[in-house]
């Protein structure tokens, strides 16, 4: 360390600056990736929140305020979706932009991000394994950044491109010209993937609840999203014959499918016959509204229905679908499907007497448990403080307290309404848990740990009676 | 087998019949135990089910109806509190004698009353052994189900015994003559000690607000009761000398208390200012009335103020101290105590880094970590699907429908007010929470097991990606 810094001492003061930072963020990056990737991500919300606090943000003369500011940029760059004013009526064109740019570098994973930076900061592979090692997409088999990423970026890229070309001509043949329709289909395409929930169609998406056309890419584009980077390429090169199906993609797409279905069905059973929801549709309606709530709760966050007005029962489940969220190195939230897998499986081998969590003919290690255990707890732990700060904060009762909160945590953006009505303490309760819930409870608990230590001598061993 | 048909058959019929039942229950024991438990809890709410379907039980010319008369007989046995009639003035002498004897049966345990069953069944030591290694007292150390038995009777009559003396003197400077009143303590002191959280007393609790001679029984019998039999067997033996405390009895004590300081310190805080709970109160009576709560919410189920007017925050945080519950093997519910702190240690050491969760220079095992962990997830699983069930069959919103869940299941007893007025068929889900929640979630997943089997041949370990 001595030897840098007498060098950069003689460099010319850009240059020393420039090297300061380097060995600022390379002392973050090899003290603790996770610690690195909280810092960048808090610096990309700095950044959209200074873009969306300019004047040319907003369509009216006076600049947005800064909780609506931080708020945006928050849900934008955690792709949640949960806003406080109209994405389509309150920010301008410029403002939108920013919000969309903002959707695409979070959904390719500030983690990405934090990867690359940390390649160019360190050129040793060690480092580069650790930082994948903890990385969002943590699929560490690919061993190269480079190659990770241009994966990710062709793969986002690919599908994204697919569901614009289908969108575009929707918007036309319902009478945009080709200029909106293009902003439209581009923006709508970008949020769909990325699971951002934001709409920039002045009208919302209630519109379309019977319409085929637009909700099914919206169906399918979000799935593909939300089951998560890594089971996107270990499909792809399947199909390609190179590798085997992972246990993660396995269980990642059964989860997922098993999930989906549950929750359209309950959507379907718990607002059939509400005239204010579904009960006045036509029956091929009340079927797309409940096959896109299936899928919107983890987490494109879309919804043709007003939730506002939805039953209490379909909150509670959407609820527990929200926290589930949706596949691990995704672009949708929640403990992750693999979590709630894992821990299934667990119990259920608990209940069976079995020594192994096993799936598909493979075994569940201790480790992938005990990570598991920690990542639901932690998730609820944060939901329950969340839930309770809200409570204190507001008049509302828990049911909509609760949707909002999960809401934000799980970044689906799905809400009952409360959230531009929320006072500002409130909003930023619900911003620091779309910044929690993306970092991912366990990145976070790494970030924050007290300490990494490997002791020699073990306690002696004493089971307390649980349960 | 064939030997005791043949010898069974050559014997008069009623010693027959006996043999054959007893073949029965020993098959069922042997099998097992948990299953035997499950059945001798089920026919016990059956035989008070039909003793309080008696004219004589109520004080109306007619008998109650059959879901009353089951909701009492489970709640009673289960030692709930929840109540769909008022225990003081719906039920005759008669039936309040029935209530409080189904109390003091289920206080001792259906599980220890099982291994006597099973003791007098079978002579063998070994099914006795395994019958006291899946009682609900779970300590195999004792080794003797006699000595257990009657430990656990001596503790609970002598906890029982000081509180009556403790009240009667209360209720006789109240103005009653000695019939009521030593009526009156005998009822409490068994509900207190129990955590029943019935009440006798035709004014309810709510005179006693500021009563510290009424209250610190309450306080000091409940908890007493909610840490649990080994816990008080285990510092029994210590002040005689006998035994170190164990690292169960540490565990429980320090939990418990500190969840009852939060839990007080929270109602405090959330109630100080509500005019229609403490905020019109003396200073000593807020007090009085927020330690209550603390000690209450696991799961005496005795609350001096009206909770169906506290605020939604003070629900909230008694939901999460109710779903906790008090000690295994106590006459209070919930996950237990031990079961929070072994997932709270073993999150802690995830997120360190470390190999084992320890506590007190002890290692806690990954097998009871496992456990923990399937009692947790079962019993957030009994509570959601009855809170669904309870949303779908009410008008109710989920602030007070989770309340009541958690309430049954947890077997507390505390009520924002709406038991009463619920479906019969919602009466019905809460009687099967309480029942779940009585049984343990593991002893009923224990009972209810597909199989119980060891592999010799081990899958392959892939880990799936979760977080
Ligand atoms: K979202
Ligand atoms: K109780």
């Amino acid at each position: 360390m001595r030897v840098t810094a007498v060098r950069t001492a003689r460099a010319p003061w850009p240059r020393r600056a420039l090297g300061a930072l380097r060995d600022a963020v390379d002392n973050v990056a090899r003290h603790s990736p996770a610690r690195l990737a909280l810092l960048v991500f808090a610096a990309i919300i700095a950044v959209v929140t200074a873009l969306l606090s300019l004047p040319a943000a907003t369509r009216a003369e006076e600049p947005a305020t800064f909780v609506d500011a931080l708020f945006t940029a928050v849900s934008a760059v955690c792709v949640t979706g949960l806003t406080t004013v109209s994405t389509a009526t309150y920010w301008s064109g410029f403002g939108q932009a920013v919000i969309i740019v903002a959707v695409k570098i979070g959904g390719l994973g500030v983690m990405t991000l934090a990867s690359i930076l940390g390649l160019a900061v360190s050129r040793r592979i060690g480092l580069t394994q650790r930082l994948l090692a903890a990385s969002e997409t943590k699929t560490t088999r690919l061993g190269e950044v480079g190659t990770l990423v241009r994966a990710v970026v062709v793969a986002s890229l690919a599908v994204e491109l697919a569901v614009f070309l289908v969108l575009l001509p929707r918007f036309l043949s319902l009478g945009e010209s080709l200029g909106p329709a293009a902003w439209h289909a581009l923006f709508m395409a970008v949020s769909i993937f990325n699971n951002a929930g934001f709409v920039v169609l002045e009208g919302g998406m209630a519109p379309f609840v019977g319409d085929w056309w637009m909700c099914l890419p919206i169906i399918v584009g979000g799935a593909i999203g939300a089951l998560g980077f890594p089971v996107i390429l270990n499909v792809a090169s399947r199909l390609r014959g190179d590798r085997r199906l992972s246990l993660h993609t396995k269980l990642t797409v059964v989860t997922y499918s098993l999930l989906a279905v549950g929750g359209s069905l309950a959507f379907a059973v718990f607002e059939w016959r509400n005239s204010a929801t579904l009960g006045e549709l036509p029956v091929a309606d009340r079927v797309l509204a409940s096959l896109l709530a299936g899928v919107n709760s983890r987490s494109s966050g879309l919804s043709t229905v007003d939730l506002g007005v939805a039953s209490d029962a379909t909150w509670f489940v959407t609820d527990a679908l929200m926290f589930v969220g949706g596949g691990s190195a995704s672009t949708a939230g929640g403990i992750k499907v693999t979590t709630f897998a894992v821990l299934v499986l667990a119990i259920v081998a608990e209940a069976r007497g079995d020594r192994d969590a096993e799936a598909f003919g493979r075994r569940i290690g201790t480790t992938t448990i005990r990570l598991a255990v920690a990542v639901a707890f932690l998730g609820a732990t944060l939901v329950g403080v969340g839930t309770l700060l809200l409570l204190a904060l507001t008049d509302y009762h828990l049911e909509l307290v609760l949707f909002e909160v999960i809401s934000a945590f799980a970044t689906v953006g799905l809400s009952t309404g409360i959230t531009p009505d929320l006072p500002d303490a409130a909003k930023y309760v619900l911003s620091a848990l779309m910044f929690a819930g993306r970092l991912g409870t366990v990145t976070l608990a790494g970030a924050l740990a007290l300490r990494q230590r490997r002791r020699v001598i073990r306690m002696p061993s004493e089971p307390p009676i649980v349960g």
